[in-house]
């Protein structure tokens, strides 16, 4: 029994990985495996709306918002976003807060926007996020974009600014593992391999009354009556196809449906999940702190709950650790290699036993290694 | 037992299933489900490599052809192909032979090319496809774009065009089905669902030398400097990362992975899955025409192997036919919405031995229902 800690794709939940067992072959009385069945057959078009309907639930909207399920991961709602929402030349606010924020940066200036970085935590190599008081959005943007758990580097920004114009949330590490500030923004966005089921779907939780700032932001100047935007990018194509414009990814789809089941049932919503998880991270900070031969890398304000940076003494120390944890028995304790050191991940579908088994691994390899501590 | 005759996703080759199960908690001894594993880490690293070295194989290219496996169906190729291969304005040849035909066709107008449709089917409502030699490209058509299987129509283009200009190919529904004509074009893709795999991943098979064309056709007018394109929408950036720039649809991959090895090992290769696939084709269509009772779709010389489009002689026997087919456990009769009728599909996942329980039941509603043949 491997105990994994991935960044993602990560751990299912056990229930979720039996229920796919038994949906392999029959799912729900057709006689079909659940990866084989049309998608225009009543039981999945059943299955993608009662997605959205659990996702509305748990994330406590009405039916002023859309759900949709699409293909592309968080890579291409950085293109999908500003094709949408504004086009060649018009301002586009974005903080950055890491990697993935800096790569929606990039694909907004490749699609010729006028971006400002409102704020950013560069200065001190990513270890915190920006207070969201004190950002500042410019009024004529079409959009505030922010990232609000950066996977990479272990921040997370916990509240959201109150900008004046619409906020889009990347929620890729962070969607559905707490309760949801509604408020705080206007289109959320995460795929699915971190928190809500497998690799190969995302979801769009969007309020209806951002779809209708969609407009006729073309790419192309001066073609009048042509759709601005290829039918594929465009949110509304979704929206009116209730996520069944063309083949959805049936099989992440439905894992992602059992995962959202899992949260509301067995674990009975998100206020629910946000208390286990925040004692998750928790108990690894604690220990984190106490222990001088650890040292968690991002600042104290900024810590994210779902994934935890932290490094050892020397890279000696980093290689032994990432080698004795690998053959104990715990997989994906490497930090992303962009930052190195190490990184725990906690997603939803890790459990409290398995950060308390990681916590005594760590404190035996403390133990093992006194002499390298940072400070003696 | 339900017998699975989708348009797709459709029926997974029963070997493929239970490999599926076997690996649903431990891929590879690594004691981890291949749904959970990290697309870094070096099982499924080697898995995506092993997949494109698998359709190199079989496709009988050698590594002068690139094998990508990324999101969105064939619905994003209809808008990566012309984003890739030309700018706003240029000239961009298209064949429509029917419904996904036209898809494509509509993207490339709304991103402002210069589109021209060479060859139609329209005249006679789809039921056929152009002769490949009476096709005329333009010489400065920056590639020629055409659906290889109508899967809607039930036709098939079965030779390609010599056309002096790159051809793309969307062989979204027969791809891996046959022999594959290397010679004749420049790219393919096909979404996974018909004939290899699960939906969620669409493979693209082009020659290197054709990812060479992708230049700085930006969608934007005087940008020196910057890139043309979203970097999720370039081919190249595909390639370079070895399918695994962001993550990967892993599961869908790894279904898909499984497929190319049982069309090697189990088949025999694509010559062998040809043989299978126009035997079974030939079973139904010799049927379909010395029954007055049923009458195929498709011109003779167009019709699919793929998918077998037929009708009956009123709206009321389709109804009754499609609904006792259903009751009887044929799954999937059904013809599109878009056309009606009846429809099916033959992908690889059909086996010899279901075309026959298939031809049974026509034959047995046919004799039921006698007084209602087209002549009588």
């Amino acid at each position: 029994m491997v105990l994994n800690f991935y960044a993602g794709p990560t751990a299912l939940p056990a229930p979720v990985v039996e229920q796919i067992h038994a949906d392999l072959t029959n799912f729900q009385g057709t006689g079909m495996g659940v990866m084989e069945i049309s998608h225009r057959a009543p039981e999945i078009e059943f299955l993608i709306a009662d997605a959205a309907e659990r996702t509305r639930g748990l994330l406590g909207v009405g039916r002023d918002w859309e759900v949709l399920f699409v293909q592309g991961g968080g890579s291409l709602q950085f293109c999908m976003v500003p094709v949408n929402f504004s086009g060649p030349g018009d301002r586009v606010d974005y903080l950055d807060t890491g990697y993935w924020a800096r790569k929606s940066i990039a694909e907004a200036r490749t699609l010729g926007r006028d971006v400002a970085v409102v704020a950013s935590s560069a200065d001190r190599d990513y270890r915190y996020v920006p207070v969201a008081a004190a950002i500042r959005a410019r009024p004529d943007a079409r959009y505030l974009h922010l990232v609000t758990n950066n996977t990479v580097e272990g921040t997370q920004l916990r509240r959201l600014p109150q900008s004046g114009i619409p906020v889009v949330a990347d929620m890729s590490s962070d969607l559905m593992t707490d309760v949801f500030d509604g408020c705080g923004c206007d289109l959320a966005y995460a795929h699915a391999q971190k928190n809500i089921g497998i690799a190969g779907v995302t979801m769009v939780a969007v309020r209806k009354s951002m779809l209708e700032r969609i407009g006729g932001h073309s790419e192309l100047p001066g073609q009048p009556g042509r759709p601005a935007r290829p039918a594929i990018l465009d949110y509304r194509t979704h929206a009116a196809h209730r996520s069944n414009y063309h083949t959805p990814p049936v099989f992440s789809l439905y894992v992602t449906w059992l995962m959202l089941g899992w949260l509301a049932g067995e674990i009975g919503g998100l206020a629910e999940m946000g208390a286990i998880n925040r004692r998750k991270a928790a108990a690894l900070y604690e220990f984190l702190d106490e222990t001088p031969f650890y040292r968690a890398l991002a600042e104290r304000d900024s810590r994210s709950v779902m994934n935890v940076t932290f490094t050892l003494p020397t890279t000696e120390l980093i290689r032994q650790f990432l080698d004795e944890s690998g053959k104990a028995g715990f997989a994906g304790l490497a930090g992303h290699r962009s930052v190195g050191g190490c990184r725990a991940s906690l997603f939803n579908g890790v459990t409290e036993d398995m950060v308390a088994r990681l916590l005594d691994f760590m404190h035996g390899f403390a133990r093992r290694n006194q002499g390298g501590t940072f400070n003696g």
